[in-house]
C-alpha cells in the first residue's frame, strides 16, 4: 500500500510557525522521521495561516526534497500553488485533490497530464459530500468518465471515497468500505483507492484504535493508499500485518522489522 | 458477533490436569473470566488427554453451569460425547463440529434438531482441507443442501471456512475472507459464519496482532462468530471498535466501557 505520510500541514501549529519562520530543520525532521517510519510517500499542505501559499509551497517541496526522496502529494484548495509544487518537484507527484465537479477536473486533469502526476479525486461535489453508495459511484463515474474522454488513464487517479467520522456517520461507514471495492469495477481500466484515515476518527477518544481498525478493514476491501501519520506504531503494525494476511509482504517470523529494514534501505 | 471462548479446552494442560482432578474451582474461573471478558459462549472441549470424554463433558458443562449462563459449544470428535453435553445443557447449545461428509451430516444434523441446537460445519471434508475458494463454496453448498433436504435451518449452521496459518498459506487468506462473504449467497435463507481464529497465528511471533488484524478484516466482510481468547485485551478491543464501524454497537465516547458493562450486567 502507499502510505502517504500526513504530518507536514500547516493546520498543524508547529508546521504552521516552521513554515512562517522558514524554519527548514523542523521540516526535513519530520520528512525524515515520516520517511523512517515508512512512508512511501509526503502529504504537503502549506495550511489555512499561510499568507503566500505559492511561495510557501515552493518552499516546503525544495526544502523536503532536500531531505528525502519520496514521492510528494501536493495539498492545495489552489491550482496555483499546486503547480508551483508540480514544477520544482523531482519526482512524480501526487496531486491532492479534485472533487468530481467538471469545472475542477477541467483544471487538475490537464494539469496532472502535463506534469505526468497521478490524482487524488474525491468522490464529492459542489452539493456536497454524498450520504450514500450509490452517489459516490455515480461521482466516480463522472470522474473516470471525464479522465477516459481526456486520455488520462484511469491507473493515474486515486479515488477518495471520503471518510466520515464514526461519531457522526456510523451508519455510512461499511458502505465507504465496499465502494473501494466497488470503484474498482466501474471502469475497464481500474482507478485506485485512498482515504484520508485520521477523519474516521475526529471528535473520538480513541483514535489510534478507531483509525488502525477502519484501516486494516479498507486493507481488507483493497485500498490502495491512505494518507495517515506514520509516527503511530500500532497503526503501522497493524498496516504491515494486514499486508502480509493479503500476502503482499512475504511471511517471516521477524516480518515487522523486515517490512520496516526493507523500507528503509530504499 | 457471537463471541466464543476458547479456553475451556483439554489440549491446555492446566485445563487437562483440573479435567483429571476434577477440580471445579479451575473450571469455573476459566468460564468466569471469559464471560466477565465479553464472551457469548464458551468452547468445550475434554481435550486428547480425556480417558472417558463422555463423562468429562458431562463433567465440564454441569461444572460451567454452575457458574454462568453463557452458550455453550459443544467440541469433540466424539457425537457421544456431544450428544451427553446437549443432554444436560440449559441453554440452546452449539455442536462443534460437523465436516461436509455425508456421513457426517447424516449423525450431527439430526442430533442438532433433536436438542434444538445451532451446527458448526466444516468446510472440509475426508479429502483434507480445500485450497481454493471454489472448493471451499462447494462444500458449503453440500452442507447447505442436506441441511435443506432434512429440514434442518441454514440459519442454524455456522459455516467455517478454516482459517488456515500465515505462516503455511499466506496466498490463500483473502479468498478465505473474501468466501465469508459468498457463503451468505448461495443459500436462499443465510447461514451464519463462524472461525476459529488462533490457528491464523499458529507457529508465528505476533500472534495476538495477526489474530486481532485478520479478525478485524473478517469482521469486515461479515463474520458472524468467532472461537478465540477473550481474555486477549487488544483482540477484544479490535473486535469491539470494528463493531462500532460497522454500526453493530451505538457510538458513545467510552464505547470500549459501554460494551464491556453491557455484557457483564446480563
Amino acid at each position: 500500500m502507499l502510505i502517504i505520510g500526513e504530518l507536514i500541514n500547516g493546520m498543524y501549529q508547529k508546521v504552521a510557525r516552521a513554515i512562517q519562520q522558514k524554519d527548514a530543520d523542523c521540516i526535513k525532521s519530520l520528512a525524515r522521521q515520516q520517511v523512517q517510519a515508512g512512508a512511501d510517500a509526503l502529504d504537503v499542505n502549506c495550511g489555512p495561516a499561510s499568507r503566500d501559499v505559492i511561495s510557501d509551497m515552493r518552499w516546503l517541496v525544495e526544502t523536503i526534497q532536500e531531505e528525502v526522496s519520496a514521492i510528494l502529494s501536493l495539498d492545495s484548495t489552489k491550482p496555483q500553488a499546486i503547480e508551483e509544487g508540480l514544477k520544482v518537484a523531482r519526482n512524480k507527484a501526487i496531486i491532492n485533490s479534485s472533487t468530481a465537479d467538471i469545472e475542477k477536473l477541467e483544471v487538475y486533469v490537464p494539469l496532472a497530464k502535463k506534469y505526468h502526476s497521478s490524482l487524488i479525486a474525491l468522490t464529492m461535489d459542489k452539493k456536497g459530500v454524498p450520504q450514500d453508495k450509490d452517489r459516490r459511484l455515480e461521482l466516480a463515474a463522472q470522474i473516470l468518465g471525464f479522465a477516459q474522454e481526456n486520455d488520462f488513464s484511469a491507473s493515474e487517479i486515486y479515488l477518495d471515497p471520503i471518510v466520515l467520522p464514526v461519531n457522526v456517520a456510523q451508519n455510512q461507514l461499511l458502505s465507504i468500505l465496499e465502494v473501494i471495492k466497488d470503484f474498482k469495477m466501474i471502469s475497464t481500466s481500474a482507478p485506485k483507492t485512498v482515504v484520508g484515515l485520521s477523519n474516521i476518527s475526529q471528535g473520538s477518544k480513541d483514535r489510534s484504535l478507531i483509525n488502525r481498525t477502519f484501516l486494516v478493514m479498507a486493507q481488507g476491501y483493497g485500498l490502495d493508499a491512505a494518507i495517515l501519520d506514520p509516527l503511530d506504531q500500532e497503526l503501522m503494525d497493524a498496516l504491515i500485518t494486514a499486508e502480509l494476511i493479503l500476502n503482499k509482504n512475504i511471511y517471516c517470523n521477524s516480518y515487522i522489522e523486515a517490512y520496516k529494514k526493507s523500507k528503509v534501505s530504499r
